[in-house]
């Protein structure tokens, strides 16, 4: 009997989602990556990275339409410049009622215009389709050299795990609408502190810190009073709510310590990869360690 | 007061959004078209494309998840493919109820995967998301050598008028799900042919050719008994049903007087490019005259 997709996650979805591939073009980083990885030049590679909001999912028809355009391309942003690329071009598909006004999807539009500016990013085409709900997908491309690019796996036992802003509460507080992507703050990283690993916090701290984890095959112990919080924020909803936006990377411990001047951005030293167990653990204020669950939020 | 989108129609609402194109990046071809053109490197032209298909307006929940498959990815490669281009990489997203059967999700990858290899695609990655509805959106790259990019505009007064197949039905008929996309054509065309002007047919003949004809701004004279028709097509359906996906081309009167061996696929003589006046005619089997609409299918 084949399963409902309600059984298998959204991760248990990708991993079987692998199987289909297609074949032909190189490929550097495919299917399981919130970003493509593919040939460009000598020197680059080409990014590919592509989300899609739903009404009643994530936006209401209520929400601003000028923040439903900021964050549908504000998620892709995100992606690219986890990977330390810079943003190129985007394609929009929108799904949208013929009885929704002009005056929406324009204001839509002014927010992914707003922030493709900010970013030098090219809105190039897209689709229109009528739809019973606003859907809104968006494909973004970016670049990187190939030198400089950073995946989820390469952090080591030692390394400290960082994160460049407070977490939690982002669905309650419109964070998840507002936020801007750490593009600044990836090229920065990327420049001076090459860290070995980097992913950016869409489903939660638990579950992305989990991703790097898995990819690097080690552990972390993270210090339950050294994980920034939003205000009003338990330990819970920063470890799980999500769509913080926020980047986790890693870094040797002497690169750490010779951070003595802080960059002009927030980072958060929480805690660092052990080899072993293979694990995400986290030493609470009585410093008893538990075990955390790497789901967080999951989509299904 | 601000318009509904039903009032503007799909046209009227991409003429307006053509005003939030972001920044930075080198554009050579943006909204508008099907497919943008972007700088790749000194020989090649980066091809973007995208298309969304919803349940309920492109297909139904009964609908064969192969085709529907199928018919997402098989939509942008025709956009490639008629720009001269070749596919390359495609991103995924898509949005599914969580009742939906595995079964579903796998024949839909299924049905990609098969088009994907037959074209040398490479499916990288994209995005899954719970949501009421089957919503599937497929960004496409393709490549093209700068020399070989055809596009909209470039048909010349004398130039003959061709299309590669049938048209009208492809509804009704269930081809607007299984064709096959003119990849082989176009790259056979753009090597020993050189089309002034090509195009596919997604919203209908008339509106197709309409783009021609705007974009070189040139008008056409066709013959209502060479336009070749699905069996059981009338001339309005093979003038205005849309998704036969196949080529529209033009060519100079001296390339197409050379074609004295027919390549191994069909090409159809319908008419012949004039420079005045800048709209699309029919000449009938009595040998009147009429203006045709340029507005084929149009989505809103």
């Amino acid at each position: 009997m084949s399963k409902r997709l309600s059984q298998l996650g959204e991760f248990g979805l990708i991993e079987l989602l692998k199987r289909y591939q297609g074949s032909g073009a190189p490929v550097m980083k495919g299917i399981g990556d919130d970003t493509a990885i593919v040939p460009l030049d000598d020197q680059r590679y080409l990014l590919l990275t592509t989300d899609m909001l739903l009404e009643g999912v994530h936006f209401e028809r209520k929400t601003s339409p000028h923040l439903i355009g900021h964050k549908a391309l504000a998620c892709s942003v995100s992606d690219i410049a986890a990977m330390g690329g810079r943003p190129r071009y985007a394609l929009v598909s929108l799904g949208v009622p013929g009885e929704l006004s002009w005056a929406f999807v324009r204001d839509l539009y002014k927010g992914m215009d707003a922030l493709a500016r900010q970013f030098g990013v090219a809105i190039v085409g897209g689709d229109t389709v009528k739809s019973a709900k606003v859907v809104i997908n968006i494909a973004l491309t970016g670049e990187a050299k190939k030198t400089k690019v950073i995946y989820r796996k390469g952090a080591q036992p030692g390394d400290i795990i960082f994160v460049t802003g407070v977490l939690g509460r982002s669905l309650s507080t419109g964070w998840h609408l507002k936020f801007i992507p750490r593009v600044k703050e990836a090229q920065y990283l990327v420049r001076y502190l090459k860290p070995t690993a980097m992913i950016d916090i869409s489903d939660g701290l638990a579950a992305d810190l989990g991703h790097i984890l898995k990819a690097s095959r080690v552990g972390a112990m993270v210090g339950e009073g050294l994980i920034p919080r939003r205000a009003g924020a338990s330990t819970c909803q920063a470890l799980y709510d999500g769509e913080d936006f926020e980047l986790i990377f890693t870094i040797p411990p002497r690169t750490a310590a010779s951070l003595r001047k802080q960059p002009r951005f927030p980072l958060y030293p929480i805690g660092a990869i052990v080899a072993s167990p293979r694990q995400l653990m986290i030493r609470d204020q009585k410093n008893i360690l538990s075990k955390i669950s790497p789901q967080g939020y999951t989509h299904f």
